[in-house]
């Protein structure tokens, strides 16, 4: 068997995103997940997977189960990939609901990624994991994601032709998508000119390229197909779901292909399992710590050819009104970075429910969502209400 | 779907198991790893899913990836339940096969547990975790494992009436089996009087009373029912697994019922998908951090009737030549303690193949394996030949 639909989110829930939360990761975990318990409209108790996030400093399944008062936990994983954690752990989800290991499974993650512990300020977070980093990469002074990010979009821009100012529209499109959400933290609008003249953070990356970093948790809850059919809300079903890892996972330097990332690789399993086409989706979520991802994921999602994307944004593509309306929460550069991305999750969700508020996009049909951790490991699942 | 016979192990690896291996413990999972692959007669590029421990300062997905060299990388996942990792794995790892999300997916765990930071030792390792505790058990003074189990272990005896006897049975049995097993650590015959005049290391519980501490490391490859039917070995088929955890998990002092564990939990459900009766059993590998545990476990599986384990063991019934053959590798109180029982599905998998050595098992039939975590989060998987 395959995981077509065979499960669907059926509960979401976020806190608010803010600089400083006031609140500690484990309170803010602890209030995504009931609110998404909320959002589903089940009793606390029917929750029988726990699936914590490595990201921040969460509870352990027994900690969640202990808090929540759960009397009969069946099924617990946790995913190891930085951002990739919110979609990948979805792919695990599905695999315990679709097999009855379980039937509601709760999937979190968040922190104090503002007022708390800063990626950016860690290096020590990419070299405790990764030995082929500290030996190949680090000597020449890379340490935090957006060192290695910077080379990427180097070379992405060489390859494919692209150019800062494609970068830009990407950032000022979600910036416009953000002002239509209450929950975003970045709401004030943004030019080209304010992106271009934004300093270079590291080239070719300005510090509009970069996401931001913020404090909130967002959790969902999977359900076995049964389940879904009875939920109070309109099921996401999973039309399809598939993980990707990258040929040399930890380090650029050992890669025989740098922007040949987990996206890319998973993709077409994804679309193969959900027997869509790239062609008929009516909106992407798709995994932004910095803008180019955003072309690089359009292309390698085969929604794009190689080099169109960056026309195909300046162009308009994904704004709100445009042919595949993107982050249209404002993703991680205006929305939030905390939640491994399972605000994308929360977003998507909404659209293919039809209650994304200003937000909606008009066209209804499957909604993709990516996830992108590390060095490249990703993810691809595609959501629809049908 | 259920996963009954749809996933099978048709691999393992252990390193030497000592008291001071010279090793890290990334080099010990390697080393497990790379054996495991061995042994499965298997082009380590078909490997294509990996569940790296929480156990120890073990590598990521990315960093197993990269030092096996592997190009396409389908599926990830840890489990974070103590000793109980090691079958909670098998859980996942047979959900991901049977549902083509990846076809060979490798389990590992390992540390020097004795040469190392040891368990005994590191009281934070159970307060970091876990909120209840530290406000319920630790301003008393329970702060290691001993301490709890040495409560459940007074509480055991109190409602089921075992004696200290029963509990230096269950050591004295499995150093015997041990003496059988060239790769366990501890191989002295022990008698029922060396047991009975141990120290108490925290009443009821002796020295011999509780597992060794050891360096080590152990993995196992689950893999897809078609590719188990080609594999060299024979395969050992996942009949049944489920995995329970307690209402309450993180606190003794908030359990309703401190003996419900999640082995007992569990076992109807697995042995229902297993379509196998414990009385069917002809062998067991039980997770043995403390003697008594196994007398529990015998009850909770169903094979004894709740106060009748204690006799059964006095008897001879978990010896080798007994009616249920039980950690016939010496288990963790004589073979090695530091691979989240693996070690435990190592064997398991030897006497189901028929490839036990001394240790072999006279009949043939499904042998039930159990993993038990932290404060009693359990797994149990039933394997079978046919």
């Amino acid at each position: 068997m395959n995981l077509h639909r065979k499960a669907a989110v059926t509960g979401i829930g976020e806190t608010a995103y803010s600089k400083a939360s006031g609140m500690t990761d484990r309170q803010l975990q602890l209030q995504a997940v009931e609110r998404a318990i909320a959002d589903a409209g089940i009793d606390r108790h029917e929750i029988d997977g726990i699936m914590p996030s490595a990201h921040g400093q969460g509870f352990t399944c027994e900690g969640f189960s202990e808090h929540l008062g759960l009397k009969q936990v069946n099924f617990s994983a946790t995913v190891h990939f930085g951002g990739a954690n919110g979609l990948t752990s979805m792919h695990t989800a599905a695999l315990a609901v679709a097999s009855g290991a379980a039937r509601h499974v709760v999937v979190v993650a968040g922190r104090n990624g503002s007022s708390g512990a800063r990626i950016s300020g860690r290096p020590q977070l990419v070299q405790a994991n990764f030995e082929a980093t500290r030996e190949f990469e680090s000597p020449f002074g890379a340490n935090v994601p957006m060192h290695f990010y910077g080379l990427m979009a180097q070379r992405y821009m060489h390859l494919h032709g692209a150019t800062s100012e494609q970068f830009g529209m990407v950032a000022v499109t979600e910036r416009a998508h953000a002002a239509l959400n209450d929950n975003a933290l970045m709401r004030k609008p943004m030019t080209l000119d304010d992106h271009q003249t934004s300093k270079f953070v590291i080239e070719p990356l300005h510090l509009f390229d970069c996401c931001i970093e913020s404090d909130g948790a967002a959790a969902y809850i999977v359900s076995a197909a049964d389940a879904a059919r009875d939920s109070r809300n309109k099921p996401a079903w999973i039309l399809g779901l598939a993980e990707g890892h990258p040929d040399s996972p930890t380090s650029l330097a050992t890669r025989p292909d740098m922007l040949r990332t987990g996206v890319g690789i998973a993709a077409p399993r994804a679309f193969g399992i959900a027997g869509v086409d790239p062609s008929d989706l009516v909106g992407a979520m798709l995994y932004d710590p910095f803008t180019f991802l955003v072309l690089m994921q359009l292309e390698a999602l085969g929604y794009c050819k190689p080099g169109e994307a960056g026309p195909f944004v300046e162009s308009g593509g994904i704004a709100l009104d445009g042919a595949l309306p993107t982050n249209t929460h404002g993703g991680l550069l205006s929305q939030a970075h905390s939640t491994a991305g399972i605000n994308h999750i929360c977003e998507a969700v909404r659209q293919v429910r039809g209650t994304a508020g200003k937000a909606q996009i008009a066209r209804r049909g499957p909604i993709v969502v990516t996830g992108n951790g590390d060095f490249g490991d990703g993810a691809v699942a595609i959501l629809s209400a049908d």
